[in-house]
């Protein structure tokens, strides 16, 4: 038994939540615990937006999906990789930022780092978590709506609240598919390693009363249709160079 | 007390590891908690290369620096991005993958939560950590040693090991600089803000005997300079579309 590493295995994404708010406090001590997380050369290249005005998460929830559970949730955050604090300094001092891919890079990798520990802490306190990647679906809206400057870029979305339901964790990939040793493995090894995963995912799919559809026809489906093609010349929009 | 809250404020990356190898358990344990971690629709965009060849991290701790933490840690890891399963599956049922900044994004965050998730685990068993931006510097070199395939991005190393040192958290940004509420701060308040954290900053540089330089001064400084500026044509050159 390990309380941090259970609490790991134990989390799956909550999608329907209690009509209850989440104190201050809560949200004040997972801040925290996320910013304890690492950060490049202590850069800490993010913020979080907590939405609160019920027209801003209704327009969000319409945005997103529409994803009830965003307007509904106890809370609901906005993710930002931020470099605006980091260009703001340099134009102080008179230099002009040098907005580059690496930049950008680590403000998405940072406030990634932030988000995990940000979500684990709030699953600590007995809370369930789900990221909202439909964020990006329209960026410039959500960017008009919230009216942000350059240099803050919307990665996605948290609903946090007291969890309205228990469901089961979703198989992974076994670690063999994860972890490699030295070299990258061959083509067929990854493909045999997929084949056998779908077994166990098309299990926990049936005993959901999901629509039985392994992993891999899923995944290919996906990787093979163009979605969000907007994303990138949004950010490069905001500033970024990617 | 909340044991996995407390062991996140806790963090501080470590640089001097003892001489003691990781038991493969601990590290299968980990990667099934980094497994765990919230995933865009079950994706799994990531994977992580263990690097066991001395030859080859003595050749990546000079790449990286040169850092001897790199070479000498109990393991050393390197977390990507990795969309390869996906093309592989979608060019087995005959179709294009469509690469995108989305996909590519997706990869990063995917990877991201991963390792947070990894490296807390670690540090859960009792390890110290430290996440190697530098494996970034020359990332075409670390690419030809490993021999990636297209549709694998690595982002960044991770030292883990017994630490033989014990440092203090440093300390970060006030929580109401990375906690907005509904709009984002104008740049006065911003700037405010950071002024009030560098007096802190400053003192935690020199309990540690460190050159005692403000945050603001350190990343005005830092962002004003162009660095790892190979970094997106890079992944380009790996099948991302940024």
């Amino acid at each position: 038994m390990n309380p941090p590493i259970d609490l790991m295995l134990n989390h799956r994404s909550i999608r329907h939540f209690e009509d209850q708010p989440i104190p201050h406090e809560h949200i004040q001590r997972a801040v925290e615990a996320g910013q304890a997380a690492s950060t490049s050369s202590a850069v800490q290249a993010y913020s979080v937006m907590q939405i609160t005005n019920p027209d801003t998460r209704e327009r969000i929830a319409q945005l997103t999906g529409p994803q009830e559970k965003v307007a509904r949730s106890g809370a609901f955050f906005i993710v930002c990789g931020d470099v605006r604090r980091h260009r703001l300094l340099a134009e102080r001092i008179d230099k002009s930022y040098d907005a580059e891919t690496e930049a950008f890079l680590v403000a998405v990798i940072d406030a990634t780092l932030f988000a995990q520990n940000f979500t684990l802490a709030f699953e600590a306190m007995g809370y369930g978590i789900c990221y909202i990647g439909g964020v990006r679906n329209d960026l410039y809206a959500v960017d008009e709506l919230l009216d942000l400057p350059d240099g803050v870029y919307p990665l996605y979305g948290l609903c946090v609240g007291v969890p309205a339901e228990d469901p089961s964790p979703r198989p992974r990939l076994p670690v063999e598919a994860i972890l490699y040793t030295d070299a990258y493995p061959d083509d067929e090894e990854i493909l045999a390693q997929v084949d056998a995963y779908d077994a166990q995912y098309i299990e926990y799919l049936r005993e959901r009363g999901a629509d039985p559809v392994g992993w891999s026809e899923r995944v290919a489906a996906k990787a093979a249709a163009a979605v969000r093609s907007d994303v990138g010349d949004y950010y490069r929009s905001k500033g970024a160079e990617l």
